[in-house]
C-alpha cells in the first residue's frame, strides 16, 4: 500500500494500523517522530476522520504511539524491540531483615530518583507554581480558631473528600471515612504494617522490590519472605502459592502498578489471584499504590477496587506524582482502619491543616489532573531516551519498559557487580543504585535501577555516557 | 506609714516593699488592678525612682505583682493565698498500661484545653496572622528543585538554627546538629521512647502526668511506674529514688516547666538530684518541654542545660506556645540522637520543609517573641480570673497557681467522683478533664484539670458556673 493508495477493503481501518505498523517497524518514522496529521492521513488514503482515528488510537492503546493533545501522535519506544530483564526462580526461607549501613546510604541517596547526587537547578515547574498558589490562597482564607484544635487524627475531610473522588475516578468509589491522611507513603506503609502484623510475624514482599520496606520490616522486627517479581506482570503467583503453603505468612506487600524497581503492571488475574489466595491464607494485603498517577497511559485501577472483604490496605502519596516536600500521603486500612487511626493518634495526634486545604483546593480546581497530563508527556520522552541510550550502548543488556513510574530496571552481564561500581560511579558525579538494594539475600549484584525522573540536559548525557565504563571495568 | 508620709530607714526599698503589700492584703488595690504609678509614688513617699523600682521589681519577682510594658505595675494573684493541692506518697509497682476507650474519648476533647467543645469563633490572633504571612513569603520565595528532594531527616537548616538560638536564650548553648524537627511534641516522645525503651522496660513518669505519655507507653508495650508529683515542686525526688531503688527503671519522662496538670516548676535543686539519680542508676531523662514557651514571668532554663553526660532527650513542640495545627515540634536526643533520626527516616523519611521555613521566618524576625509577649499577659490574666473564680466557690477547694501552662489542677473534697461526672457536664456543653486520666491507678478521682487557655468570655463564665452544683451533687 503506497502513498495515494486507496484502501478498498471493508475493514479498512485495520489496514491503515498495518501500514503504519510497517513504517515504524521501517523507521520511516523514528522513536519520538510525529505522524502525518489525521487530515494528512484522510487525504492520502482516502479515508473518514472516524476511520483514521479508530487506526491510530488502537496503536496508541498498544503502547506503540502516543498522543500529544494538539499536537498529534508520536512513535512511542516499542516494547517487544527491547529485551527485558529476567525474573528468577529462587525461593528462600523467610528471615529477619538486616540493612547494613553502606546500603543504608546508598537508599538515602536514591530516595531523590537522581542520576545526579545534590544536583540543584532550574526553576519551579507550573504545576508546584500552582501548588504554592493554592496553599498559599488557603493560608489567607484561614479564619476561626483551627490553631487552637488539633485536626482529627484522619486528617482534612476536604482533602479526603478530593482524594476519594481521585480514586473513585481510577476504578475505587472511596469514601472520605476510609482513607487517613499521613506524612508521606512510608508513614502510610509503616501504620499500616504496625496495624496488622506483630513482632515475629513473616511478610511477603516482591523481590526486587522497595528497600523502604526493607528497613520499616526490620525496624518493626518482621521477618521477611520474597517472592520472584518479573517486569512483566509483577508478583509471580504460582511462587506466591508456593511461599504461602510452607510458612505461615501474616501480609503481603505489593505494588500492583509500576513497582519499583520492577516497574510492572500487575494484570487482572494475577490481582484476582492475590486476593483469592490473601482469603484462603487470612492475608493482609498492603498496596503500595505511589506510582499509580505515574501512568504513561490512562491512571490504572488500584487493586483495592478488587478488595471485597476488607482485607487490601491501600498507601500512597503524592511523593512521586507531585512534590517530595508535601510530605503528605493516605491510607485506607480496612478492617485495620480504626486500629491504624489510633495509631497515629497515639504517635502524632493530628497532622496540620495548613497543606492539606491548600492540596484539597489544588486537586479540586484541576490543578492536579493538569499537573499530572503534563507531566505524563515528560515521563514518557525521558523513558524512551534512556531506554534508547541503553540500546544504543549494547546488545547484552535487558532493559524493562514501564508504562510507569520513575526508573527502569536494567540487568548486565553476569559478573558485572553493580554494588563495587557504586562508590566509583559516586566519585564520578553519577548516583546508580545497585540491585543488592532491593532484596534482603543479596541477589541482582548484575542489575541495577536507573532513573527517568529528572530532565534530560547535558550533564545527565555525560553521566550516563560515563556507565559503561564504570559498571563493566568494575 | 500613711499617704505623705515620708521613709527614714536606710533601707527604703523594703519600707515601700512593706507598705505595698499590707496594701495589697488589706485589698486597698485589688487583683488585676493597677498600682499608683513610679512616678506618683516618687511623689508620695519622697523616693528615687531607682529606689521605687527596686521595690516593685522584688514584688514582681515574687509573683505578686506584673509589670506590662508601658502600662504599670498590676496586683497579681497571691499565690499563698490560695490552699493548693496535696501531694499523695503511695507507691506502686510498675505495671502495663491499659488505656479504656472511654478515658480515650475524654482524652481527645480534652486536648483541646477548652472548657466548651467544639466552640468556634473569632478571628485569627495577630500572632497567627503574622505566622500565616510568613509561611506565604517563604512559599513565594520558593525556587529551585525542592519538590524533587526529600529533606534530610533532621529537618530544615533553617528552623533547626532558628530553635537553638531560642534554647540558647533559655541556658542551653543548643546547636542545629542536636535538634530533629518531628510531627509535634508527642511524635517527639514516641520517637524518644522507642530510641531509648525495648519492649517491657520500666519507665517512671509523674503521678499525676500527662496521658499522652501513658497512651504511648501502652502502644509500645512498656510497663508504668507512677512517682508522687506536686504543684509545687513536681516529681518527688525521694520517691523517684524509693523507686529506683527498688525496680529496674529504664528511663525517667518529666516535664520540669509546668507540667499537666500540676503546673509545677521543678526547682534546681531537685532538677540536680534527677540528673544524679540518672547517672547512679543509668537512665534516659525525657524532658517534656512543651509548657515552657507559655510561662507567665521569665522563661525557664530548660532540664537538658543541666545535662553533661548526654542522658537527656529533650521534647517539644509549637502546639502550646503558637499553633496546634502547625504539627512541627523538636527533639534533642542525646546519646540516641542517631537513633532517633533513623526513627524518623524509616518511618516518614522527612518532613515537609513549607511550613518549617516560613516559621524559621517567623522566629528570626521577632514575631514568635511578640507572640510569646502578648500571649502571656493573656494567660496570666484568664489564669488569675479562673482561680478568682474558684476560690469564691468553695473554700473546700484546692487549687494549684501555676507560673506557666494552660490549666490549673483542683482538687474538690474526697468523695466527689469527677469521672462521674464527666458525661453530665458534657451534656451541659462544659469539658471538665477528670483527675483518673492523669494516672494509672485509677487516682485522683476528687481532682480535674481546668483550663484557661481560652479567652474568657459569657459562655465560659455560663459553663463554670454550672460546674459545682454538676460536680458537687454528683
Amino acid at each position: 500500500m503506497g502513498q495515494g493508495h486507496r484502501l478498498s477493503s471493508e475493514y479498512r481501518y485495520q489496514q491503515l494500523e498495518q501500514w503504519l505498523l510497517r513504517g515504524i517497524e521501517e523507521q520511516r518514522w523514528r522513536l519520538g517522530e510525529r505522524l502525518p496529521s489525521i487530515r494528512a492521513l484522510c487525504k492520502e488514503h482516502g479515508l473518514s476522520k472516524a476511520t483514521v482515528q479508530h487506526a491510530l488510537q488502537r496503536l496508541e492503546a498498544q503502547g506503540l504511539l502516543e498522543a500529544r493533545p494538539k499536537a498529534g501522535y508520536f512513535v512511542s519506544l516499542q516494547p517487544r524491540t527491547v529485551r527485558q530483564p529476567q525474573s528468577r526462580v529462587s525461593i528462600e526461607a523467610p528471615r529477619p531483615v538486616n540493612v547494613s549501613e553502606l546500603l543504608l546510604d546508598i537508599m538515602r541517596r536514591s530516595a531523590a530518583f537522581d542520576l545526579i547526587p545534590e544536583f540543584r537547578a532550574g526553576d519551579l515547574p507550573a504545576g508546584i507554581l500552582a501548588l504554592n498558589r493554592s496553599i498559599g490562597r488557603a493560608l489567607r482564607r484561614q479564619r476561626g480558631e483551627d490553631y487552637l484544635y488539633y485536626d482529627e487524627p484522619a486528617g482534612d475531610a476536604g482533602l479526603r473528600e478530593q482524594l476519594s473522588l481521585h480514586l473513585a475516578r481510577r476504578g475505587w468509589a472511596a469514601v472520605p471515612e476510609q482513607l487517613c491522611i499521613t506524612s508521606g507513603c512510608q508513614h502510610a506503609l509503616f501504620l499500616a504494617l504496625q496495624a496488622c502484623c506483630k513482632r515475629g510475624d513473616v511478610v511477603a514482599v516482591e523481590s526486587p522490590g522497595f528497600y523502604g520496606v526493607l528497613q520499616l520490616l526490620e525496624q518493626l522486627e518482621l521477618q521477611v519472605v520474597e517472592v520472584p517479581t518479573s517486569p512483566d506482570t509483577g508478583m509471580d503467583m504460582a511462587a506466591l502459592e508456593e511461599v504461602l503453603a510452607r510458612w505461615p505468612v501474616r501480609a503481603c506487600i505489593v505494588s500492583p502498578a509500576f513497582a519499583t524497581p520492577s516497574g510492572a503492571l500487575m494484570p487482572l488475574e494475577s490481582r484476582q489471584q492475590l486476593l483469592a489466595l490473601a482469603e484462603q491464607h487470612d492475608l493482609a494485603v498492603i498496596e503500595d499504590d505511589i506510582y499509580a498517577d505515574t501512568a504513561l497511559g490512562a491512571l490504572p485501577d488500584p487493586l483495592k477496587a478488587l478488595d471485597r472483604n476488607e482485607r487490601v490496605i491501600l498507601c500512597s502519596s503524592f511523593s512521586k506524582s507531585l512534590s517530595r516536600d508535601l510530605r503528605l500521603g493516605w491510607v485506607a486500612g480496612a478492617r485495620w482502619h480504626q486500629r491504624i487511626l489510633h495509631l497515629k493518634l497515639v504517635s502524632q495526634l493530628a497532622s496540620s491543616r495548613y497543606l492539606q486545604q491548600g492540596v484539597a483546593e489544588f486537586i479540586q480546581d484541576g490543578s492536579f489532573a493538569t499537573h499530572l497530563r503534563r507531566q505524563r508527556h515528560e515521563l514518557r520522552d525521558r523513558r524512551d531516551r534512556l531506554i534508547a541510550f541503553l540500546q544504543a550502548w549494547s546488545t547484552e543488556l535487558r532493559v524493562s519498559v514501564p508504562a510507569g513510574g520513575l526508573a527502569v530496571w536494567v540487568e548486565l552481564p553476569e559478573g558485572v557487580d553493580t554494588l563495587a561500581s557504586y562508590p566509583k560511579a559516586l566519585e564520578q558525579g553519577v548516583v546508580i543504585t545497585p540491585g543488592p538494594l532491593f532484596s534482603v539475600s543479596g541477589q541482582f549484584s548484575n542489575c541495577l535501577r536507573l532513573s527517568f525522573a529528572h530532565p534530560w540536559d547535558e550533564r545527565r548525557t555525560r553521566a550516563l555516557n560515563q556507565l559503561p565504563e564504570l559498571l563493566l571495568r568494575g
